[in-house]
């Protein structure tokens, strides 16, 4: 058989099974779940394990100025651009053990299979896995791909800090020396990538509606993070007329209100999430003195992104129960279409495998937004249960892993 | 001149403004303002400095069960129940000095000065400075005083749990081994006191507003405590369509506009106070899976509460946004009217010293609501500055302190 058909036919679906596992005990939760907030132990633990899986298979494993983790097999030609395959390990706070680790273990797959079959190739082929995709910990999130692809600026990046106070820098110093130490070679500057295809989980409801294994994702909408703080006084609950106050929290409310009537007047692409709320300084019998909140705007057309952007600084001039209110965006990532060849190869590579794969936008960003300012990028997706991640519940079908890995291989053997 | 007038007149002003600032520097924050959550270190450190001032005045210093602190100056007839004088030293997380501060402080005055002017009296008097009564560290607040006066359980109050997951019992249990260390007297059981005179900040702008140095109050309005809990699903703020949504935020938010919209049908002496709110994971692409949130409400009519009590209750037994939400009060105080004689007293007391002295009802609960189960209690205010408290801002004068301290001074005569 043809070296395509040998890569993917040649893959052992359960030995992807036994390192999806192997990754999941670490940050592992009780009952179940998984955290490894970027740059913290388990994280960094899990760069360590995966440093040693590249090792085993006589791979280069280096580390950039971020600490993105790259296991490097070389091709018959070093001088060519290398082919680049991965996602993250880093996840939400409670998570589940697929979001990122799919991808990264898949193009491990794909490594562990290239070894075994003693598959000679023209290009060099890299596993990459991106640090602080997520941004839980240190928003915003993808720091290592947007860094990678020069969408984000250094200084910008490490001046992050976390609720413990932590800034980004400080942890980021400890994860280098820590790699430094075990071994792995720095490798400070980003390159240009043949091209970049990640694998990953929907997070979506379509694949499991359609029972389809495996899908092409055509484009990533676009996205906006903001973070509103309303300015009060603080005052005794029990003596304060509610006409003589300056209630953050009121300020808030009322904000959040005209926000969402703002929102709802768009289409059902429209994706509007307040997911971290806060007041100062939090007693039953004061009255709120600030109150912070994040807004995620989400949806494929610039044009729809950039409206809303004018209205919800428009609202935020204005005063809300008296209060001042500072808007603040912080992160604008711009919706991506995938270039046509390789939507074209991962048609063909999905259809080696699936009858009738779908193909549709993205609703969640990924690295691959970020890669694709610099290189021809794609993705392909496999289904979740009911669409949950970032969620302990998070679940996919062994059967359909498996199926949506071989694609990815079928694509990799004809970019090598 | 009379022993009345004597102690009143007498009464050094000067001492009593030194006393304020030497315990105001316990707990003091950079650049201003106070923080002694109750039972916390400088709370304690609080406890010491009172115990060390009421041995030089030759007191006996007790605590009870509750850790509540009492100076007890003995009189001709020890067989007689003790006049209390007294408030609280513990503080919000950013506050003023003399919330509470000042009633402790005004009773030492009174025993400063009863032992300068070598007073005798039939009566012994105790100064009392009682435990949690802000609520802000563990909720609900008047810890000491409610189980004093019989109206809460000892069991329910140490098993509050503070943000960090202390128990109010463990932090008792090390206040009163310090206590004990230090050489005060373990007097375990609540007592029946002759009557209970607490002198407070107004925390409004009542007195200000009419220019007056002091003002009887005439009762305390009633307070219901309640924690809501929202129930929803976390889940990808990307992919996740609005419509398919269980946001916990989302029901939050629109739970909080129905309570709202139930209380602006009430009068303008309605209370109502959203002072805490938080949601979990707390992640901006994380839809909420579960959002929280307390209510701070007051008013002097029980049956204007009531009702509200049962919208509230009414309101928590639907869906907000298909989430779950559970309602819980934490605290239920009922308003109280202090009794005819002891008003009369003040009245003659107050103006002794202050021509038309006003009378009003509180805003703010304080110990004296519970007191005032047990005993003859009542209160007298002096006005803060634009009524500002529970805020590093709050300011009171100090001619307006020492007026109201010799109003307080002229009503203890006449009860010993």
């Amino acid at each position: 058989m043809t070296e395509i058909a040998q890569l993917r036919d040649t893959l052992d679906g359960e030995r992807l099974w036994d390192d999806i596992m192997a990754l999941s005990t670490i940050g592992a939760l009780e009952p179940k779940g998984i955290r490894r907030l970027a740059l913290d132990d388990q994280d960094n633990h899990a760069r360590l394990w995966l440093a040693k899986q590249g090792w085993a298979l006589g791979c280069q494993v280096n580390f950039d100025t971020l600490g993105n983790l790259f296991l490097r097999r070389e091709g018959q030609d070093d001088s060519l651009a290398p082919l680049l395959i991965g996602s993250h390990m880093d996840s939400q706070p409670l998570a589940g053990a697929h979001d990122g680790a799919l991808g990264v273990l898949a193009g491990l797959a794909v490594l562990r299979t290239l070894q075994d079959q003693g598959i000679e190739h023209r290009r060099p082929i890299e596993i990459v896995s991106w640090t602080n995709e997520e941004g839980a910990r240190f928003a915003p999130g993808a720091s290592g791909s947007s860094w990678f692809a020069g969408q984000r600026a250094y200084e910008d990046i490490v001046a992050a800090v976390d609720n413990e106070g932590v800034r980004f820098g400080e942890a980021l110093q400890a994860c280098l020396t820590l790699l430094e130490d075990y071994g792995l070679v720095y490798r400070p500057a980003p390159f240009v990538p043949h091209a970049f295809i990640e694998l990953h989980i929907e997070q979506g409801p379509v694949l499991e509606q359609l029972g389809k294994p495996v899908g092409v994702v055509s484009g990533i909408q676009g996205v906006n993070w903001y973070r509103i703080d309303v300015e009060g006084v603080a005052n005794h609950a029990g003596t304060t007329p509610q006409n003589a106050r300056r209630d953050a929290f009121d300020g808030a409310h009322e904000l959040v209100s005209a926000l969402k009537a703002a929102t709802r007047e768009q289409d059902d692409d429209l994706r509007f999430t307040i997911g971290k709320f806060a007041v100062w300084p939090d007693a039953v019998n004061t009255i709120a003195q600030r109150a912070s909140f994040s807004i995620d705007l989400r949806h494929p057309d610039q044009q729809v992104l950039d409206a809303l952007d004018d209205k919800f600084h428009a609202l935020a001039e204005r005063h809300w129960s008296g209060c001042e209110v500072k808007l603040k965006v912080t992160s604008r990532v711009a919706p991506v279409a995938f270039p046509d060849h390789l939507l074209a190869l991962l048609r063909e590579s999905a259809g080696s495998v699936c009858a009738d794969a779908p193909e549709f936008v993205s609703g969640a960003f990924h690295d691959a937004i970020h890669l694709a300012q610099v290189c021809p990028t794609a993705m392909l997706f496999t289904p979740c249960r009911a669409g949950i991640s970032h969620h302990p519940d998070e679940h996919i079908e062994r059967q359909d892993a498996e199926v949506a890995v071989r694609a990815l291989a079928h694509a990799v053997a004809q970019l090598l």
